[in-house]
């Protein structure tokens, strides 16, 4: 048993998911690459939406969706993420609290709105994401309690949230409490469009110190790593953190901790339904028995199991309970 | 072709489904039958929100969902609804419109909120529904266009809506403003409980002769006629209006004018995912065919087809267009 009330406590985007059929022709006009991710501002979310088809609203985003995760394979999380007061907000905090995360950040008392991610999902099954961030820009410092921050094993950051000064101001402060407080941070570099926008600064805050454990995919890790062989990426993203991990889709996933590699194949889901979210979910397999000092190995085969899960469902989040792969 | 704009026009609760899996021990505490529909209240709405796990939130609504059955069959619909100023309010025109449904009535001005139905499924797939009305209580004769509805070849009527005077004025309205411009109007029994609360009502409605096509499954036609022989209560309730259209679930469905009955077989659907919305369906392909003046064997069965489609996936509106069901 550990010490700690929560497993992990993440910080990240507060959105809900808004997903909807599209067809080619409206990515084309749109001028947006299939399966890619970008920021909108209000009247661009408000154009889109408008062209999208009838759409289904559940609540999304990546490190919300990871600790959502967690609770499914009854692991302990908290979660911290700005919603604005509005029914999306009240939609948001339902549905992460009843999946059983913590989840104490007060809404925004102004008319800012809640965070979405506008989803067009083709007929090939891929998802081309369109994130309104809303009130998750105004994220502050003020929502990090350092008394919670304390209680969690794991402090998990998203590298999303990194567009803006005030939520980057208070991952840096939840950063410095949980070392203050002996406890390993996390970050996840989220999507390549990100690590564009702040390499130097990811950079950076790697060589700061202020991150023990770094997720990411092949990718990510190049392009972090600004080296195209993969070896070479995540040695030298390794060598500026304790514990390096890196998905590589249906190559499974790996592990880099002093100088040694531990890699784990991927588990092939019941169906391939929805891969969104797999990524998501693989933090949470992995972190949730990471918290909980399991051999890397095992947290690794965790993760690509949790991830299986979530392919073979629709939507980004676990549909039930997953504690059958947390007792194993 | 048809000398009018809409093939239908629908007047109905104006809601949003939220739906979460559930436990049949949250139903027992809850108190409410499996499979049934009631009407609750705001202070009822949020307590078993608060107990429900994540849901999805999807627009909902019976003749609502019609209409996105007719647009979706490549038919020409319109809904007439109340919405509250809310982003419920915002997604539910924003998904009937992008179905391709006319839908002008202007949301509420003041803070009452959007219905909303809390729906339970449990794990054998039968859906508790738990209704919060709402905007949709406070639909006026204002929101009814005289010339909207001289544009439309059927007017078509929501059982449900009878509960609150408002909504019911604006419906008689509705129904006197067709018959005067010429036009059939279809009403349709809704559920057995909503026939529990108005027999006489409704029995007085079918004998002022506001109603012509009376819609209605096996269960309603005999809790309205008040007789337990099927045949019996079809043939007095068939007395009253011109065209008496009943659903038999596996059984298909019938359809008794001028004293002949026809039938269709059901129609064995894709795969058997949820019923939800199979008599909504079934009254959008039947709608969708008599509005274009074919025989009523051709509408029977085009609802029996549609119906089929719906019960084939997850939800109450189909996912996609259906334009292949109109067109033979």
């Amino acid at each position: 048993m550990s010490d700690t009330e929560f497993d992990v406590l993440a910080i990240g985007d507060a959105v809900v998911d808004v997903i909807a059929p599209a067809d080619e022709a409206l990515l084309r006009s749109e001028g947006v690459p299939k399966g890619s991710m970008r920021v909108i501002d209000w009247d661009e979310a408000q154009r889109l939406y408008a062209r999208m088809g009838p759409a289904q609203e559940t609540s999304g985003g990546s490190a919300a969706n990871s600790m959502a995760g967690i609770a499914a394979l009854g692991g302990r999380a908290a979660f911290v993420g700005q919603t604005g007061s509005d029914q999306l907000g009240t939609i948001f905090a339902h549905d992460i609290r009843a999946q059983g995360v913590a989840f104490e950040t007060p809404p925004l008392t102004n008319d800012i709105t809640t965070g979405r991610c506008l989803i067009l999902v083709t007929s090939d099954a891929q998802r081309t994401m369109n994130t309104y961030r809303g009130a998750s820009e105004y994220l502050s410092v003020d929502a990090i309690d350092p008394d919670q921050i304390a209680r969690a094993t794991i402090v998990y950051l998203e590298a999303y949230l990194w567009d803006h000064e005030a939520p980057r101001a208070a991952m840096k402060q939840a950063a410095d409490l949980a070392h203050a407080a002996g406890r390993p941070v996390a970050f996840t570099l989220s999507d390549i469009a990100c690590i564009d926008r702040h390499r130097p600064d990811f950079r950076a805050l790697l060589e700061s110190g202020r991150v023990d454990i770094l997720f990411g995919n092949e990718e990510e890790a190049r392009a972090l790593a600004g080296r195209t062989d993969l070896d070479a990426a995540v040695a030298d993203l390794a060598s500026h953190v304790d514990l390096c991990v890196i998905t590589r889709g249906a190559r499974g996933a790996m592990a880099v901790q002093d100088g040694e590699t531990v890699a784990v194949p991927a588990v092939t889901p019941r169906a391939v339904v929805d891969t969104t979210g797999a990524g998501d979910l693989f933090a949470a397999g992995f972190l949730a028995s990471h918290a909980r000092r399991r051999p890397l190995k095992t947290s690794l085969a965790l993760g690509a199991r949790t991830a299986a899960e979530v392919i073979a469902d629709y939507g980004a989040r676990p549909l039930g309970k997953l504690p059958h792969l947390i007792d194993d």
